[in-house]
């Protein structure tokens, strides 16, 4: 599994989440079966883009129904999920932290957002949500104590790069970071650097090129 | 000039944006030029990456002391902005609607979060960080009053379907969807899916990848 998966690129790993979102609503309504191209038409794609990434983590269909729903479900499962609970932690409780908290909770079954962090007397030591928010002093302790191997960054843009340090004595894996601030991590360290700003002015441009090519 | 920005992947514009506001806070600290290894190094990429996007966009630069800060910063600001100011709606003023408008308003000069749509009483009829907050049901009037071309939808993910024919209607041209139902738009409609569920499954299967090569 290990070589195999090693080679999946990162868009196909991103479509392959998407998939099981949208096979998991299926199920939900009782489909059982569904086709390359209907699964393609939910996420505006084509249906050789989908048989293309199904094809490279090998899972094939040779039935006239379609792509066994429950099946393919429990593939990707076997693709993206780790075998234990993956643990997160939000670092910055304000409207982003809560809003992530709340799209994402309850989603998935192995991976969890289980703490917070903030400096904010009002958040510090209340459960938001269901999350125990605590104060940034004690990343380092709560991280080990509860397992945490990612954490989300929704704190202000100018208190991020002081959130480095912290991060890597703390032994997290993974880090989302939110912010505008682009953070550079050890090799070891997966970081993903996803700026809401740069995806606006991505659209913009898309929209500005369309307009003039009219 | 279009027919050169026509060329431009994806990619580059993402780290356009994304050395924009990089060389936009060097040149606040009086830096007035930078080498592409310096600016590689604050986005954790390399200097063949930066002036390959450089090049690509058809700035050279030939001083022994770098990029000129400012010079770049015009140049980017001539490929990414519109002449005019792009408006833009918030559909969903929860959490996300209110983090989107803390982290982006003020930031960049030709892209404005004008208005917001909700349908929560406490919030139509208000005016939440600066913007003023409708009620759906007047989505189509205020887009065209506003002049508004964006719209971003950070609606909870049950709604976000119904949500496609008032943008169609309203002759929206770009969509930034956050929510976690994938939508299509026609062909004329800039549209980019943006889910965080799915960005966090990704970080966290590269973090699980890394820990099995160990």
């Amino acid at each position: 599994m290990a070589t195999l998966t090693n080679n999946i690129p990162e868009k196909t790993i991103e479509r392959l989440s998407e998939y099981r979102r949208s096979l998991l609503s299926c199920h939900k309504q009782g489909i059982t079966h569904i086709f390359s191209h209907v699964l393609a038409g939910m996420h505006g794609i084509t249906a050789v883009q989908v048989r293309r990434d199904l094809m490279l983590i090998g899972f094939s269909s040779d039935t006239k129904k379609g792509y066994d729903v429950k099946v393919l479900i429990e593939f990707i499962n076997n693709i993206l999920d780790s075998e234990d609970v993956m643990n997160i932690a939000i670092i910055g409780m304000g409207h982003l932290g809560q809003a992530i908290t709340n799209y994402f909770n309850g989603k998935r079954r192995k991976l969890r957002i289980v703490t917070a962090f903030d400096v904010d007397p009002e958040k510090v030591g209340s459960i938001i949500d269901d999350i125990p928010c605590y104060h940034m002093d004690q990343f380092e302790e709560i991280v080990a104590q509860m397992d945490v191997s990612i954490a989300v960054i929704s704190s202000p843009t100018r208190v991020a790069p002081s959130l480095v340090l912290p991060i890597i004595n703390a032994g997290i894996k993974g880090v989302l970071n939110f912010t505008s601030a682009p953070l550079n991590f050890p090799s070891g360290i997966v970081a993903e650097n996803y700026d809401i700003t740069t995806i606006l002015e991505k659209v913009a441009y898309f929209v500005k090129e369309s307009d003039e090519k009219m």
